[in-house]
């Protein structure tokens, strides 16, 4: 279904700028599996390489933000957007970092709330208070 | 510029049901301030008193996400939804939680992060991974 | 603030493809206004033209739809994508059209509502159940 | 493909939280039939019933605009937010409230109207007449 | 799947108003194929008509931009708005058009990056400056 | 307005990591001007290198797209998601790079129609045609 296909590992073993990424993903999350948001997108080596090396910044690296609490925000992004396979992908991510069920329906329940109250304050055009406006 | 007024205090002091909301909110909060959005909601007592009573549950009780956490989540959601009031507001009600500039700027990345791989899984259309489906 | 300036109604009635489409606007509407809107499409006269007749077609002329009932969705719609200034102009419609505060205050919680649930469902990623679809 | 387990009746009788609400949804619908996303939300019991609570207050209950007519802007709104199984089941829902084919095509004309007219407005960034401003 | 049936040829060809569009739609293609999208519409023909005649206006008339960078725009606006059945039919459209692999994965890229700089120009609330205020 | 307080040209001057990526982007743009969004990006020096980077890569570096239809995705992009900063400031630049008012009005019109048939597909829950899928 994808729009472009799916890099296979032998097609990427054989483009060594495609490989160095796959390597440096499967030794960074120490497992052989390279799901398929990679394997669609490294048919453009450069946005594969500066795409992943700025998710491992972000998402990997060390960082005032601990990794289950970006991969919730990464979830909470994802339904915004309404990106199905970044929502399984995330979610599946925030489960092995340690999620509870009580933590994901707690997730859920924000996202929903905001949700709704996004909508009713855009619907309403509130004014900024300015109590909130940056000094 | 709002598709409503704001309700003055003076207007909510003499309706009762709204009365009861905005003094929960003070109590709540231990401030003496109420926000627009609550202003503007508050000319449909029953909306004001579920969505209060909603937001007060998810967002302020006791739960599995810590509060400072449940405002990044806030703050996620409503960047997405291009909610501008809802992103000063829970921005603010973050910092007023400990939100550190450097938490800041990490949530920003994420945010940032996600709505591109986001767009591109989209533009991909890339099929979920067996391995993320849910039994 | 607009990306391009608003036509005024010299400039207007100087180009006749626009002067009629601005005419048909104020003879439909039985009033001399012309909102901000047809201002900054008109100078693009076959865009005027085509997005008048299809407004005019789908949100004035007879159908199964009553006219209050139309605004009600154009409004559901323009939160949805927020769009402040369509919320703006098609909340001033609804009122015109008869939209009691009551109903305004309703069509807000169904609009809250059905933000809170889509989002909801899509954090959850609910497969669409059989008796849903179509023969 | 839900990212959790969809609940089935024999789970949900053994929870007394759970079976209240699916048997209020039960008696309220006057149907057997409990659609999956009451079956995935029933996981945070909580959550459950405050949604029921508040989708029954709002859809159900008397108020100022008549049943199928908020099943319309529930669709409006779905559709904007890209929600297929909320498209779905409120286009079931509409058609049981006795929307027509008539009128289903006039709402998807108006929805289709507003998000050209959304985007135009948001691409021309067209400011808000004075005449829009609520006094 | 869709919430309506897929138009039939043998039923458009009893339909004389759906007939002269889908006509001129494999006459204006050169092909006889009619995709899914033109089927559902089918139903409303005033709907079919004006959708029709307002894309050959826009994606086939000649114009100021070549077919190939309007193909690229659709796809752009499709990705951002989430339309799957979009994506790919727009994206098979600009390779009819000569889109290269090259192109493609260049249009994406660019995509991404807008999607997240749009992420972090709103959670930044940063405004606009005047040297990019018109007139 | 802005959720940070925007980087004077002093402070950027003092803190050599947003001195190098401010000094690169005005040699590149071969102007003085910074324009809001890197001086609200920059008190997280890390996150303005690498999206300078990324947008260096891919809005001015040779690539396949030409420079001016670059501009033109990122004006769809930006607006269907709503930026009106993006919006503003990616207009100014398409105008720079030589985008006439007519190639202006066939991009708005290009836009608008996505968003239309995006509405309707979605609505409408069109299945993707077997000649779409990718081999």
């Amino acid at each position: 279904m994808a729009t472009v296909r799916l890099m296979s590992d032998e097609e990427a073993a054989a483009n060594p700028a495609v490989a160095a990424v796959f390597d440096d993903i499967r030794a960074t999350r120490n497992s052989d599996f390279i799901n398929n948001f990679w394997r669609a997108l490294a048919h453009d080596p450069a946005a594969l390489a500066r795409t992943w090396a700025s998710l491992k910044a972000i998402m990997v690296a060390d960082g005032p933000l601990d990794p289950l609490t970006r991969e919730l925000i990464y979830i909470a992004v994802s339904t915004a957007n309404g990106c199905s396979y970044c929502i399984h992908s995330h979610t599946a991510a925030a489960k092995a970092k340690g999620m509870s069920d009580a933590q994901h329906h707690h997730l859920l329940a924000i996202i929903g709330m905001a949700a709704q109250t996004n909508a009713l304050v855009t619907a309403l055009q509130v004014p900024v208070d300015a109590a909130f406006q940056v000094g």
